[in-house]
């Protein structure tokens, strides 16, 4: 089969052989995969991972002990868990100890033909949504973690720093709660998609912070963002980190103590309320796409996804 | 009246005029101030502060427009709000932004045998609790303010770091919720402290970090306490951040991001709380004096202060 093979260095496409799934395990034919900015991060070094990178898709069961999923298309949950220590029994499969990360973290990822992921990591997609709204699954996913964390009530005030992929899944997420939102980015072509989304944008040189947010919402991908979001706050409010990178800013710990700030760590989310919101089309993803490519051409996609594109796709069926 | 006085660069015994009270604030003779590692920062440039520090402390009301406070035994509350803006109508008066701050930041402190203070941050100590329990009201209310945050349940495994003022009392509080406690420090002698307290406590040398703490309560005073408690925390733990310094850590955000850890900076707290566990005994301060002085002996009581001491008390009245 095709894949994209991370050897630490530099990414190749190869031949592999189709791989076997273990016991539990679904084989799945990958249809479409999107490149997020952890790959990007995971080319340059970050979770020191080898291996078929990619963990944003949607697929065709092949092959799977549950026979109803033979031929269904479906979406799947990275983190696959051991489902015995005392995480994964106290429903935190995702912080399993034990885990393997689909393309992040001891387990190939979704830039290849065929993919094999535990069937319990498996949501079936439906009908009414498509390949191209599918692959926002994952990523949106994340984007509603942020609701399951922290409790943001319509008449706060939310700032999101960034304007790109996740930046713009969150803002069409948060919107949806009816409280004020202002996406602060560096690209005025990435700010114009949130045009008639409700939310306020503005160029990240026009922007001059006061303290004054409920909510930040980190996702600039920068260590610089998180120096900006502290500017943001207000006293009592909280900031979500969503920016994964290999560095460690200096950050001013005093001023989270004096205003008694709180930083929120927020990785994945629940898949079921991805899809429900993509299906129901209370979430917008086609104007995301920047470019679709065949695998063939899996450089193009990088470079694209590297510079100004927002979502860019690698078909591979 | 006599009052220790630092100008932005050493601090003095001053003879100085005694304050007047403005509209609203009532005029208290300090009877026992305590000195705070706060303090000891302020002493090194934190909050650029100059005039009379000191904000521990238990008092005599001199005069008030309120005839029934004249006469009384109160300890007060260090911000001082303007009552107006939208944080002090919603109740957010220590986030004011237009506040003073007690011997911290725009107002004269208690190392001085007078001190004013808005009624309102007034309150009254019942008789059961003497000069020497009641000046560690303000710290106490501190502590407390971790369980108005986060909400540490009887089998939560807490890890406290640091073995110094604020951790001895964070240690006493956090301990009636009947949750697993260990104190990490550097000090044998302070660590003995908390025998018969059922908490464990452990040097720091003799300390491994292993992710599994529920909540950690940073309170080294330490840059580098931060780092520690990232390895303590368990995934979607919180670490409580009470130390206040000059200095900007690095930290290894990614860790707090696929951990999603929380950062929870923590301050001032409630008063009435406080009070009522000093009344009724639950929490023992007297092992904690290591030291009273009269405000002529100043000096020494900062050295103390500031090496192996733990509370050390300035005698006014």
């Amino acid at each position: 089969l095709k894949a994209l093979w991370f050897d630490g260095k530099s990414l190749s496409l190869t031949g592999r052989p189709t791989p076997k799934p273990r016991p539990g395990e679904a084989l799945v034919r990958v249809r479409l995969a999107g490149i997020c900015s952890t790959d990007l991060a995971i080319l340059e070094g970050y979770m020191s991972f080898t291996g078929v990178p990619g963990h944003e898709f949607v697929g065709t069961v092949i092959s799977a002990d549950d026979p109803s999923l033979v031929g269904k298309r479906v979406v799947g949950e990275i983190n696959c868990a051991c489902q015995s220590c005392q995480f994964c029994l106290s429903g935190l499969q995702k912080h399993c100890p034990n885990r393997t990360v689909l393309g992040i973290m001891g387990r190939d990822g979704a830039f290849a033909e065929y993919v094999c992921l535990p069937v319990e990591n498996l949501h079936k997609v439906p009908d009414e949504i498509d390949d191209e709204a599918a692959v926002f699954t994952e990523p949106l996913a994340a984007c509603l973690q942020i609701l399951e964390q922290v409790h943001i009530k319509p008449h706060h005030k939310v700032i999101i720093l960034g304007d790109g992929r996740l930046a713009q899944l969150a803002a069409r997420v948060v919107r949806l709660v009816g409280c004020s939102i202002l996406v602060v980015g560096k690209h005025r072509a990435k700010l114009d998609l949130l045009d008639g989304l409700g939310a306020s944008a503005l160029l990240l040189d026009d922007f001059e912070p006061d303290h004054t947010a409920d909510f930040v919402i980190e996702a600039t991908g920068s260590p610089s963002g998180i120096k900006l979001a502290l500017e943001c706050i207000a006293p009592t409010g909280k900031v979500v980190v969503k920016s994964t990178f290999n560095k460690a800013p200096a950050l001013p710990l005093s001023r989270l103590v004096i205003d008694e700030v709180s930083l929120v760590g927020s990785r994945c989310g629940p898949f079921e309320p991805a899809l429900r919101l993509l299906g129901n089309g209370s979430v917008s993803t086609a104007e995301l796409i920047s470019a679709i490519y065949t695998i063939d051409r899996w450089q193009e996609a990088f470079d694209a996804a590297a510079s100004t594109a927002i979502k860019v796709l690698i078909k591979l069926a």
